[in-house]
């Protein structure tokens, strides 16, 4: 949607709301519909090509005002986790549809997915334990749980770890920044022997700092045999595998347990919109259902109904899914793949202009829409670079660390970049590195 | 705002975004502005009258814009924070603005709050402890912590509890349902005698079953005495105290650690939008920072800017504090106070209609905008009221158990709710209860 056009649909969109609002006395405080209602109305799966504008606005009066905040929140949020789990082509237990064990929800940030899992992950291992021998306390089960992931996973895996008071250890990545499993083995093995309980695992597929993929085809099954859950962190590569070229990137999900990315990263979804999927959703609930009266309703206990308030952390709940709906239907899946696609197509196009300069080197495999690249010498030098560039406020870049090496990232993100601007982004670090190395820095 | 002239100001903003997305290439991808720029630009509290829409509008391009999103995200935050807490006469210890060590923050619900509270305070009593005797290892400090609230609290402390791996105690409610000194007193010594470690209390204001008030100058002393952390749980009930009249139930407040107010419940902002505020923000920052290069920034230890990533569960955030903004300036403090008088009126005068009906009784004092209420007769007899009531769907309510009483809630809760709403809900109510005995039921 250009602006113009923006224009003119947002201001049909403020009146549809300001007759709403006139209109309120005239409608009913509580909707009529069953639980269930909404899945039958709408397609099971997301549309290939756009549906257009005014069928999806008139959507909104037909499917779900008639459903109100409550049910419609919730069952539209179930469906659209299901469109997105098919377009990632996530296996069917991941699904809510066939009545399964499994199903989706949109927490607010990847940090709460990876929470959420590593809590109900450690409730579970909990209740094995004392089933087993009963007497043994809480707190005796938790000294002596252990947590794993990548030395290049996310600082909110840490964070989670901390919060969640459990031992999360650090797995030596390879020299392709991925988690492999002869290092978790290892681990394994030897707090094992020290006499602790691995319980939880963290896969990364698009790391923060260079975005490596952790080998979920070796750690996956490791995990199985282990007894271990395992949570899948792809805040921010999961968007790309919609498209089958990237959806190998993916294989091994089948291992998990849970896994999670955020469409508000990479899939054109506003900032909140994290999607998460477990495979039995009684793994999440069960971990601390609380049912009190004033937040019971008549459907409880009937497995009709998802109450999506045992799967967060928080109570209360926006209706996030709406934005879902709108992006899959105005794009369609094809025009989601494109976007994606382009993205990746420029981050390869930074990536050749690099190479074509002798003083700059890549610094990890550019699989999606991250560049890391640095002047070839001294992080000081790098580190200067980066000042100029980020001081001269016409792009902006993200460092990290590699190993000891000071790391550029520079990454495709917004939703209007064109090739003239990744060409213009380039001269300009050019330039600013020439000035900097005619000064005589190495 | 009324509809017509929302219709008016949502197209105005419809033209802003438009021509913000189709000027954005003109636009400096980072802002020139210095740590602080924002606090002296705007006045140090919220106007008593309401500003002109006009000016609020001009101010987002004067004074949002030139900071982006970062640090206006932030800045405007932490102001607004303090207007908010000026506007409760909250004692200066939890504002921000005397460079002092308080502060407030927004998250997204109260539920988060708490969990965020007894996080901090765990973290703080385990250092402490393991400061004195070095070798204690976490898990050996939290099998023995222990936190309490009042049985009234609502679920999500219990939750609390359970995601923090620490015991949560109900301490019994008096005649009131509230909690006080001697019941918290009594627990806490039994609690000792038996070696564990009292370091958590959740009071609240305004429960959700009856909007009953913990005695905070009973309790807060005990609490500062005992090396406690306090935290006031006021999700709903906080809004009411802008009003003078209403301040005193928030007296107390000065031996709390944390406390906390939903604005998105009773003062007009859309949801999310759960204040908190901390006397000693290392204490939350502290628990659980982790600085990794790729969330680093030139002013990380300058002590000049908040990272508000290190107060909450969530990495991102959105800029939630816009809309506070807009609410104070667009109604002024003496709108919102006449707002929230408004509704308590309405409630009183629900509560009067109940009084003049011998059939029915009140169950607990009508403070705020609640009244509870119910049939004289069984439980049974209230069930069936509730379920014709609702089943009628012209009004809307949600029960709660008082001790062993089955309790009809009637909460005022609508932005556009007149006393012809409240007299219609009466009358209807009376109708239906009516019905019921005559067809003999007791």
């Amino acid at each position: 949607m250009n602006a113009s056009e923006f224009r003119r649909r947002g201001k049909e969109m403020v009146d549809y709301v300001a007759d709403y609002i006139e209109g309120i006395e005239g409608r009913q405080v509580y909707p009529d519909v069953e639980p269930g209602y909404l899945r039958p109305l709408i397609p099971t799966s997301a549309p290939q090509e756009p549906d257009k504008y005014e069928d999806i606005v008139s959507d909104i009066e037909k499917i779900i005002m008639p459903g109100a905040a409550s049910p419609a929140c919730t069952e539209l949020e179930t469906v659209m986790m299901d469109w997105l789990g098919k377009m990632l082509q996530l296996p069917e237990a991941f699904l809510a549809e066939k009545a399964g064990e499994g199903g989706g929800v949109i927490q607010g940030s990847a940090s709460e997915a990876t929470l959420m899992s590593l809590l109900a992950a450690r409730a579970k291992v909990t209740k094995r334990l004392q089933a087993a021998s009963p007497g043994l306390t809480e707190a005796a089960v938790l000294e002596k749980l252990v947590a794993y992931s990548s030395d290049q996973a996310h600082s909110s895996v840490e964070r989670a770890g901390l919060i969640g008071g459990v031992k999360l250890k650090a797995i030596p990545s390879d020299d392709k920044f991925a988690m492999r499993a002869s290092a978790l083995q290892e681990a394994l093995e030897r707090d094992k022997a020290a006499g602790l309980i691995p319980f939880f695992v963290v896969a990364t597929l698009g790391t923060t700092s260079c975005c490596s993929f952790d080998r979920l085809s070796e750690v996956g099954p490791i995990c199985n045999k282990e007894g271990m859950w395992l949570h899948i962190d792809a805040a921010y590569a999961g968007s790309a595998f919609i498209c089958p070229e990237f959806r190998h990137l993916l294989n091994g999900v089948e291992f998990a347990d849970s896994f999670n990315f955020n469409p508000h990263k990479w899939l054109l979804v506003n900032f909140d919109c994290s999607a998460m999927w477990v495979k039995k959703r009684a793994d999440l609930t069960g971990a601390f259902k609380l049912d009190p009266l004033y937040l019971k309703h008549s459907h409880q206990d009937s497995g009709l109904i998802t109450d999506y308030r045992h799967w967060q952390l928080p109570l209360g709940r926006r209706f996030r899914s709406l934005k879902l709906w709108f992006v899959c239907r105005m794009y369609g899946v094809t025009g989601l793949q494109a976007y994606i696609r382009k993205h990746v197509q420029l981050a390869h196009e930074f990536e050749s202009f690099v190479h074509q300069d002798p003083r700059f080197e890549i610094c990890a495999e550019v699989t999606l829409g991250l560049v890391c690249f640095r002047l070839k010498g001294s992080n000081k030098l790098n580190e200067a670079l980066l000042e100029r560039i980020n001081g001269a406020k016409k792009i902006h870049l993200v460092p990290c660390h590699l190993r000891d090496k000071f790391v550029l990232r520079f990454a495709i993100c917004s939703r209007v970049v064109e090739s003239a601007h990744v060409q213009l982004a380039w001269e300009h670090i050019r330039g600013l590195a020439t000035d900097l190395l005619a000064a005589g820095m190495e």
